[in-house]
């Protein structure tokens, strides 16, 4: 009953994370009423990718010039701590460390977890790389901060035996989320917040 | 810290409806990482308004052929009941009643309601392209399906003063959904669901 063209552009909405048929027909329907920024977003679309490239050393999205070597402003600033490497699954865990300022090091994604259930092995991980990184960088702290998730902490472990031995590395802390209420949280978030207690300085 | 092409795609999502900053992101990174969809979309968005119109009956969304007048299906089916005429807020309610099997008539989208507090006044409503609609059409029953709330009232409460004279004007049903529970209904659900109270045919 729909026409093609709302169709088609309804299917592809919903393809994007979390977007179902429903969201993705309001989504078209408002582009279709809106043709101004159906276009001005069609056009920002087709440009993507040819500003906007993977930085070759970390795997963060990083503005591209011409046909030059693409490395993200992180990679380049000279300030950041060289020693210090922060490894995350998604580019949107890196965004939201960044958001914290608490990381003064660098990033490595690595764009997935192990995960035996969906048939990730070690093979499947970027690990070549990530040793290549540290000797090239002379990386002295790997911080793993994939998530605290079954395949988060796999993945945490394979690398603390891969690399332990030449890196010292170490893992974000897991615990009752700032702001939070014991009485909701978890058996398994409780178990981890009273393991990983910290002494209280005495003022 | 953004490349410029990511914040602009992110910029444009987020005026989707109900999408924020973090969904925008979301959905931009996932774009990025699957260059063919972004393509796709691109293509499928600059084509939209060339491809889809707005039927010049009704308002609901149309296939555009050429120079050719733009009518919808629906319009232009001859199996409809042509004395019926149900009146919507937007194409997205037409959706919805179409999926609900109920509706034999045809249509006419208002494009917004009647809000004192949003400025909207009678003077704002496509009124006189209705009177024309029913004349033309020698429509017998107007039955408006704008929504249950006070902008949706007031507006249905003008068309009924409006064509009252002419047709015969009739409301959709208020109360409680199919599946509801009565408990948790607010008291104006309720109170319309009792004073709509049908009596049922004695078996």
């Amino acid at each position: 009953m729909l026409p093609e063209g709302l169709k088609h552009v309804t299917a592809l909405l919903a393809r994007l994370p979390g977007v179902g048929e429903k969201t993705a027909l309001r989504y078209a329907l408002e582009l279709l009423a809106d043709p101004h920024s159906a276009g001005e977003l069609s056009a920002a679309l087709a440009e993507l990718s040819a500003t906007v490239g993977t930085c070759e050393r970390c795997g963060h999205f990083a503005e591209r010039h011409g046909t030059a070597a693409v490395v993200c402003s992180i990679c380049a600033d000279p300030k950041r701590d060289h020693r210090l490497l922060c490894v995350v699954e998604r580019v949107a865990d890196l965004l939201a460390i960044e958001r914290s300022g608490a990381m003064r090091g660098r990033y490595f994604v690595l764009g997935r977890l192990l995960s035996p259930l969906e048939g990730i092995t070690p093979a499947d991980l970027p690990l070549p790389l990530l040793w290549q990184r540290i000797e090239q960088d002379s990386i002295e702290e790997l911080l793993i901060a994939t998530p605290p998730s079954v395949d988060g902490e796999a993945t945490a472990l394979l690398l603390g035996r891969e690399f332990g031995p030449r890196v010292r590395v170490s893992r974000i802390a897991s615990g009752i989320p700032h702001g939070g209420d014991l009485q909701f949280a978890n058996q398994v978030t409780l178990g981890r917040a009273i393991e990983g207690r910290r002494s209280l300085d005495r003022g």
